[in-house]
């Protein structure tokens, strides 16, 4: 499995995954500067053409990648599954079901109509294995003859992550501030990408990750790497810069829930116990079930700042590919 | 109810309802000149985007809306609601439903990637206190941080009547035409939405409006406001130079079909009774149910140009709320 | 029935069939120079939209022709039919159905926001006349006021055509190629548009076209043409120098699956009875249903090339109707 989470990967000739750290620091200069002044490079992406496609749902993904290529002065199509038809990955096959396209086209056609391809595309949750892999994507990037970006696929959530570290930077208080990844009940099973890329890209940085969640939670040891683990969320968010709450389903017992416990809402309670940590969300966020309304309503909630920095780190990206080509 | 339809706005701050006379008078004159020259202001709009929120369809509101913002140069990104996720509208809930995100993120964060925002919603036309609140529009508006423009609300459809009284001015014989909003059979229940809006802007326009329906069917009085009310349309159609036609569920025994009375369908034998009045509806239409083939193929039929001045009172508002900004 | 194929259309004033040679001609030399430099005509297109309405689904099509009007600087909005409404195309109608608009008012209202009008919609496949009569598009025709482009109408998809026999003369080595359609089976009954453009243009270029398909599968004579058609598939291929493999469901006996004999689809056994011949196909493709993985993925597999044809064969059509404006 390891081999699949690390193929080799020394330039961002896509955005699948977490770049190196000297290139994640130059992105997150980059989508600072953009902060500041959007349009100074809305030269840059003339006669480039960004298709995004969506397999699943997005608003945020959808909206921000769209208003960076907009900044860049790029063009933008984007495309969800359902006007096409199902498409088929696997391979060898006698093509008589209801998938009416083979992704090895697809991603081949789409390559003619693009100079870069954003996709969506969310895991089974019960094929682990497949999952892991980052089947859809990869499959997609093996075909695909421009650079593929990530909107979110089975495992990862890199534009997210790179928005999320954008947020830390801007509002941290010391060199290394205490960052907490805490697991926060949800009705639905959802993917582990979110935690998987917040935890890959802040072991990237200079952070001290701590996750916390119940038994049966764990992550996958790779995106873990070298955090500190507890059970116990109120140990983890003592001394607390960063609380970065997130729902998933279980790893180990794939795609289960084994807990909802409402003891792991974050509440004002528990941010008393932090040194006045900042609260974090990707969105979307069930409120007072993942989070209290008190907390996301208070000062100390960056979730808006998050969704705003997903612009300019999409834009980044798009302009790092742009200079690459 | 009152204080809800009337909270003070003396401003184009936003474009959610009515604004004053001497404000409508502005837009019906720049909407005309637009539709001259439609390019005169490509400029006005460089580097501004905006994004359009679509949770219910939408055929001519949408195009036109673009097309007047493509116009004056912006960019635009369209969205469905079914694109993402159910959002949620009520306060202080524990959020285990299928609703996957509260209304204030969602209007926050939209906002983050747009210099403003337009947005449609029907009414429920099931609980009429809460659609007389136009509660979807003002929520997402009190949470947005950008201009909030109205593609129809749960009572109100400010670019439809900018539109119609466009094409009123256009085509006017005499300087206070006698206009008659008509109810008119339909076999679904249908928003007061139109006819609430258009009475509202006729009500500031100088224009002797009449509004003919049958029993049951009153409007809510402060959009008759000054309007001559009666159940008799062939006596309201004397003397008529304009007739506007759109069927309305009760609003009394709200939402329900009082009458389906096919009597009421406008045909050339009422028009006769006219003025030699133009026929204008907002579209889409029923033929031979709310109108006959005869009547929307005369020449005296608007419905057409009605639908291309949407373009211009959609160009016309964003060039304020541009020139605003 | 010949009459409805061939309505008087002697200029390109529209582009829902095939033009006439000598304007075929033109528009394989300008797809060629535009394929060269895409954006050498960037300006013509200025302050030019083009509306694409989709009642059916569509990647190729909907992707390569947003990108080829990009291309001309053109600004596109494009529409998919749930996101609206049904639509009524009959006349005389009472409009009591589910159907809240009629194609009157549809064709007439989104003329007035574009320069020009795209539209895709598959035949029924049960009503033989009124598909041959190619109704939706023709009665969008009828009351559009710009012109219309097929992306796609019940008999014709003229904009893959034209990618075809750009694709053909790009990879020719004769001056005449043996050019020949076969049918292939396929799970689902589908339309002939493909086969039935394919072998127009074919008719009208100077190619030797041979048709060859089991019996029950002969396509409307209009279409065949001076094509040679033969039962016997392997006599077909000899000599051939392009496969062009195609599923369609029985025009006779309308509609209808005849058969799904394997032994049609294209494999490698069968191109080995040709002149070393290219295979076509304009996707999506049922993988070893109608051609083999080995054919699909040898280098003499055309299929990518027909969809980036795509985008300069609708930037050439596009580039016609704009300086004809």
């Amino acid at each position: 499995m390891t081999d699949m989470l690390h193929p080799t990967m020394t330039q961002l000739n896509d955005f699948t995954k977490a770049p190196e750290p000297s290139v994640i620091k130059t992105l997150v200069e980059q989508a600072i500067a953009y902060k500041t002044n959007p349009f100074q490079d809305k030269q840059l992406g003339a006669n480039k053409t960004l298709v995004l496609l969506f397999l699943n749902p997005s608003l945020r993904t959808r909206l921000s990648t769209q208003k960076a290529a907009i900044n860049l002065g790029m063009s933008v199509i984007d495309i969800n599954a359902n006007e096409g038809w199902k498409l088929e990955f696997e391979d060898n096959i006698i093509m008589n079901s209801d998938k009416a396209e083979h992704i090895r086209e697809a991603a081949q056609v789409i390559s003619q109509y693009a100079d870069f391809i954003g996709i969506r595309s969310f895991p089974s949750l019960t094929d682990q294995e497949k999952d892991y892999s980052d089947y859809v994507i990869n499959k997609f990037k093996s075909f695909a003859s421009v650079p593929v970006i990530s909107l979110e696929s089975a495992i990862r959530h890199p534009l997210q992550s790179l928005a999320d570290l954008i947020t830390i930077e801007e509002h941290k208080k010391n060199h290394r501030p205490k960052v907490v990844l805490t697991w926060a009940p949800h009705p639905k099973a959802l993917p582990q990408a979110v935690p998987n890329s917040f935890a890959e890209w802040m072991n990237l940085s200079d952070t001290e990750l701590v996750i916390t969640h119940p038994k049966g939670y764990d992550l996958h040891p790779d995106f873990v790497g070298n955090a500190q683990v507890t059970y116990n969320q109120a140990e983890a968010f003592e001394n607390a810069d960063f609380i970065y709450a997130k729902n998933w389903s279980s790893f180990q017992d794939y795609g289960t829930i084994k807990s909802n416990d409402t003891n792991w809402m974050v509440s004002s309670e528990k941010m008393a116990l932090t040194n006045e940590a900042y609260f974090m969300h990707c969105l979307p966020v069930r409120r007072n079930v993942i989070v209290s309304d008190a907390v996301i309503d208070s000062k100390q909630s960056l979730v808006i700042q998050q969704s705003e920095n997903r612009v300019y780190a999409a834009q980044a990206v798009l302009a790092q590919l742009l200079s690459n080509k």
